[in-house]
């Protein structure tokens, strides 16, 4: 099989000219007669325009096909090929990129996996994220894990932007933290993940990543973007770190927000992660604070559960919108809340009751409207943010 | 010192409102009386709108100050910092960042020891790229290798797409071109610097680079954008790993080219560079063939040259545009040339010649109009690109 890419340029750009440019400009490139005696190997290497197509609006939309050959089954040579050198030649998006089943990785552990050491299987898991996102002590992480994983919590996570830290090195919040984990194992015999946002510099990371599963850390948190696919790569190749990597947007807009440069969202944080190494992926959810598309945000949930990947529609989810992300994404999605846990009017405990109300009441098929509901976690949050 | 940002907001956007947001978003958050025992830590890591200027077409720029504290001195948790979570906050372009001088890498060789290791002072370097990029057998690069170094070339690399290829391996493309610049060490005393791209996955990449080197490679090619900052800085924190690293801007469009989203070219392939550990850094050249603003080019110049970095202007560059670049550039610049070397109606060692040829008249205050120059190389190529 070959990989095939769809790029999508505005009106006015002549498409087939720039296709090809592509086409030869990202492969090969040109050779005059003294490379004859090469003429088979430099063809193997040209991509090839399948298709253009001109849309309503003006604009068009090229499918190019590239040999598997110029590549290193990898995410990096990857988009050094189809998108590296023409990225700076102007206007066009690279809109859908169809790779070969084998190419890349499947997740480690996925959708699957993550359900098993959660021992949960039939409904949506609830990950809440520390906040406030920098400044607290290791304790006060514990504190704020200790309450919301004892009301119930299956997934926390650090703020991308709380790295290791003088004023607050990682180890020892995973140290105050998996305390709390193994109370909360022993108490109730459930497991609860903490994803470790995993950082570093030179070519440390792998091996803090080790040293974080070996003090605990039974899930990481990773900002694919900023460090790079390599670095997802190297953590989902590496024998050691068997824990689920979850795969944070930050930085995404740099590359995807705009109309007609760069990438779309549904490619980098669908297909590049479903098939660089991540088991589950962050992105922002259409109804919450963050502008996304509602078809955008149907494609990227798709992409990731064909390779078994754990779609976690985030940013701006609070109880209240769970009956429309169910309808959405059925039993299996993440629903990732950072305020919409911490800051709950009575605590983050009734953040987290809030959610497993709103799970049971769309169940049952019930109303959210506020005067409908009971007194408690749940109607307290529809009050604040419906 | 403090880390400072210039955000661009186009008219019509609440740049005010955006900064604030940016401010607080992208460091601590916000926290309620839960949390007022860690007041002074919390407030230790806001970030403080500096400055907010509205420009003449009603477009803002505003400047933000990060504390130090809240990044690891590296690339990847600043970009996380600076602009993760809110890239995918709408429309917004980050146009400056200035760092501590502290901040980051200062390059490892730099311009100075470039120039020391091709004992080359008082002039521009040549440098050539392998052409056609793909389908070339390890003897057809030597081959031409022996070409350019004969006739004078200071540094030659592979094509960025040129990767580890099963049918084009790295090593033993170097090993064959090792060879040559062996045999040109003999014969002339002369150094020509090969930077051979270095790619891989799963945390074999550096190794690799190691490898390469023991095996001769006097200079590194690094596609930073697609595998990472963190690869650039891995590559350039090792001690075996003691040759220039040339970085590639591939993927910077998809970054950069867009007017109101992403970052500017001059943050991307200057300050980030000049402060990741970059010894040269590759972008397009105003007069070449990619779509590029003067002043941004100027602006790259300036921030690497300011760290020590090499810069190379690049992507159409031929023996006819050289005054222009010396007007621009003065004697640290590298000339870098594809096609404008490679496909020399003559032959690659005349499209080195005309490099030199272009200078010596520079130099002499020549002219380069066609009817002025006499017969001989660079007036074959003036007359094909010119």
């Amino acid at each position: 099989m070959s990989i095939e890419i769809d790029y999508h340029f505005p009106a006015g750009v002549n498409a087939e000219k720039q296709a090809k440019i592509i086409a030869v400009g990202q492969t090969a490139g040109t050779w005059d007669a003294r490379f004859s005696h090469r003429e088979e190997a430099l063809k193997s290497h040209l991509a090839e325009v399948v298709k253009g197509i001109t849309q309503p609006d003006g604009s068009s939309l090229v499918t190019i096909r590239f040999p598997e050959i110029n590549v290193e089954n990898d995410i990096p040579s990857l988009l050094t090929m189809i998108f590296g050198k023409y990225s700076m030649a102007g206007v066009g998006k690279v809109m859908a990129v169809r790779l070969p089943d084998n190419y890349g990785r499947y997740p480690q552990v996925g959708i699957t996996g993550i359900r098993e050491r959660l021992n949960v299987f039939n409904r949506p898991l609830i990950m809440a994220i520390f906040k406030p996102a920098l400044g607290l002590s290791a304790e006060d992480h514990a504190t704020i894990l200790q309450e919301v994983a004892g009301a119930g919590l299956d997934i926390i996570k650090d703020d991308e932007i709380m790295g290791d830290l003088d004023v607050a090195p990682t180890l020892k919040r995973l140290a105050a933290c998996r305390r709390v984990l193994d109370k909360v194992k022993a108490e109730t015999g459930r497991n609860v993940l903490y994803a470790v946002n995993v950082t570093g510099s030179a070519d440390r990371l792998i091996e803090k990543a080790r040293l974080l599963v070996r003090e605990g850390a039974n899930a990481l948190l990773l900002n694919v973007l900023t460090y790079g696919f390599y670095v997802l790569d190297s953590l989902a190749a590496d024998g050691e770190i068997n824990v689920p990597i979850f795969a944070h947007p930050a930085f995404a807009g740099a590359i995807c927000a705009a109309p007609n440069y760069g990438m779309a969202y549904s490619v980098v944080l669908g297909t590049l992660m479903a098939y660089g190494g991540a088991d589950a992926v962050l992105y922002p959810a259409h109804y919450g604070s963050l502008p996304f598309e509602a078809t955008e945000e149907g494609r990227i949930r798709d992409i990731l559960r064909r390779r078994g990947v754990f779609p976690v529609p985030s940013a701006g989810i609070h109880p209240g919108i769970v009956p429309r992300v169910l309808a959405d994404y059925g039993n299996d999605v993440i629903l990732n809340a950072g305020t919409g846990i911490m800051e709950h009017p009575d605590s983050p405990a009734a953040g987290v009751k809030a959610f497993f109300e709103a799970l049971a009441r769309v169940k049952e098929g019930q109303s959210f409207a506020v005067d409908k509901l009971p007194d408690g976690a749940l109607r307290r949050a529809i009050e604040k943010w419906s």
